[in-house]
């Protein structure tokens, strides 16, 4: 087992990383002292996993109750979210009750937020299942659900007090989810760490979780409210999101990231900013997990009318994240009409 | 002009006190440095209000958009949540917005909430218009929104950047709502400073909203996150709810309070805890107000079941709060039954 400890200002609290944590789910909730547990959860992961960690719990004497709603973007909605609520209030969660959030990251975004909000706050865990929450979604601390409108527009700063992430979960994971995952993990490698690129051809999961949790740690740790150096962590993220939005999340979030990473390496080559083979070299990388890269068929006004809502466009600017080179980022403030342009001339 | 500051570690903030304020809310907006603001509402406030404010701040430059929700606690829920949120969406406001919070205490609860999470947090004014809001809710960074089931269950620690009480506008106010808001008033009497007794019965709306904010914000500075001595600002509270949600809020706030600090007056006689000769004082005061205090109506089933779901009954255990004597509060632990039991035999 490998640990990754996140100090930040408003929270500090361990990721756990190896085989088979989620049977001790139970002993860490009863070491930290709850008593009572509610395990959110979708009804993919529930069919594999509820049963274990409810087990785990209540094997330590933790009281459980559970809430399963539907696999997908979707749930990362209100009416799911007031389904939570209403399943905390019926099992009798406390101010010193804990959630437990078992899945990918619309689990943890969505459970996230409901403990930031429930009784004006209670305790919860990450327990992310698939590569992408692993390494992104369920550390730093940021929680959301979605508006119609626009992606992670509701949300929180509330850190967990505990990630246990189960290497483990991975072997069940569908080949495209897992490649969803390695986009933030290519991400990593273009904004800190050029040495990841023989990682990620190599495809060592653990070292991969890890190393992807010590960059973000860090990163949260400066930035706990995304205030400033944070912004880095969307490279490929503001495309991303607008193509996310434009078909109607029926891309996953990681695939959408792909392409974005792919239009900005590109974008940051055709300006100058970028040195000459870093699209190549984020295009093999991409190319190996079989994610898309074809921004070309995404040059729509839908995606520009979504990256002109997105929420970091304070005062109309977005700090788009370029690359110098692979394993250095460079914010660059333009509009997202600018960037809309740039996309349409390469 | 009074001025109160309020010097939290999760923020610090000026309560300003006094008539016609509400024609500087822009001249406030613009010095504090924000391009757009939205003004939340309700429909009988915006009949009042709403242009003035709107111009106030469009005479300063600042961009505004409004949204305004139908008057009264049912407000306070979800469906309206939403219906901010979209308005905050249209109205292009972002992450530099401002949020305004113009009317009650369900205005201040809902568009504070509204703040908390929309883009994870946007800053917002209080800008009470009842006696209730000025001497209490808009004061302290307790946000929230109601579910079917309770009260306030849903919401979070929220500072304002700044509150303005605007006294004037306590002359349009119904004098049910005047009385009710005395009740948050009489409450401070009971727990913090006996010396109000004879202000409240004068009726000193200016002093008495400067002397409840400042009370307030001792609790507030001592206890911002509600974890300890704050808890003394319940007096009246849990019986309080448990009858609010009886009479599915028939009752306004301040009425089903003045029930319960009535209630708890009687019970802490009656246990040899507070002072005799009390209930009669607090008693002396609801009447001045014309407040109800006929606990014996509310002695029900829907009642006992009410407390039982109250979110602060951490561990099954609520601290109701006693007087030991007027001016000085004195927390006692007991079941939601046991209050109840005692409740039946006063």
């Amino acid at each position: 087992m490998r640990e990754v400890k996140v100090n930040a200002e408003n929270g500090s609290y361990s990721i756990l990383i190896g085989e088979n944590l989620l049977k001790d789910v139970g002993l860490y909730a009863r070491h930290m002292g709850y008593g009572k547990a509610a395990v959110i959860t979708d009804d993919a992961v529930a069919e594999l996993y509820l049963d274990l960690v409810k087990t785990s719990l209540e094997a330590e004497g933790v009281e459980t109750c559970s809430v399963i709603l539907p696999a997908g973007e979707e749930s990362k909605c209100h009416e799911c979210l007031l389904q939570i609520y209403e399943g905390l209030i019926d099992g009798g969660i406390g101010r010193d009750g804990l959630l437990v959030a078992l899945g990918g990251g619309v689990i943890g975004d969505i459970a996230g937020f409901a403990a930031a909000t429930y009784m004006r706050g209670v305790d919860f865990i990450q327990v992310p299942t698939t590569l992408l929450a692993q390494v992104d979604s369920s550390v730093g601390g940021k929680v959301a659900v979605n508006m119609p409108q626009a992606k992670n527009i509701i949300g929180a700063f509330y850190q967990p007090k505990l990630v246990l992430a189960d290497t483990a979960t991975l072997k069940t994971l569908p080949q495209r989810q897992v490649s969803a995952g390695m986009a933030e993990v290519i991400k990593y490698a273009g904004i800190a760490d050029a040495a990841m690129e023989e990682k990620i051809y190599a495809g060592d999961f653990s070292e991969l979780v890890c190393r992807s949790c010590e960059i973000k740690a860090e990163y949260v740790h400066d930035d706990p409210y995304d205030k400033g150096r944070r912004m880095e962590l969307n490279f490929g993220h503001t495309i991303g999101h607008g193509i996310e939005t434009e078909t109607h999340y029926s891309l996953l979030h990681g695939e959408g990231v792909a392409i974005g990473m792919a239009a900005v390496a590109k974008i940051g080559e055709a300006m100058g900013v970028t040195q000459p083979g870093t699209y190549e070299t984020i295009a093999r990388m991409l190319d190996r997990w079989k994610l898309p890269r074809d921004y070309e068929t995404h040059r729509s006004q839908a995606v520009l009318q979504a990256m002109k809502k997105d929420k970091k466009s304070a005062g109309g600017e977005i700090n788009v994240i370029l690359l110098e080179k692979l394993g250095k980022a460079r914010p660059v403030k333009m509009t997202a009409q600018e960037l809309y342009n740039r996309l349409l001339q390469i």
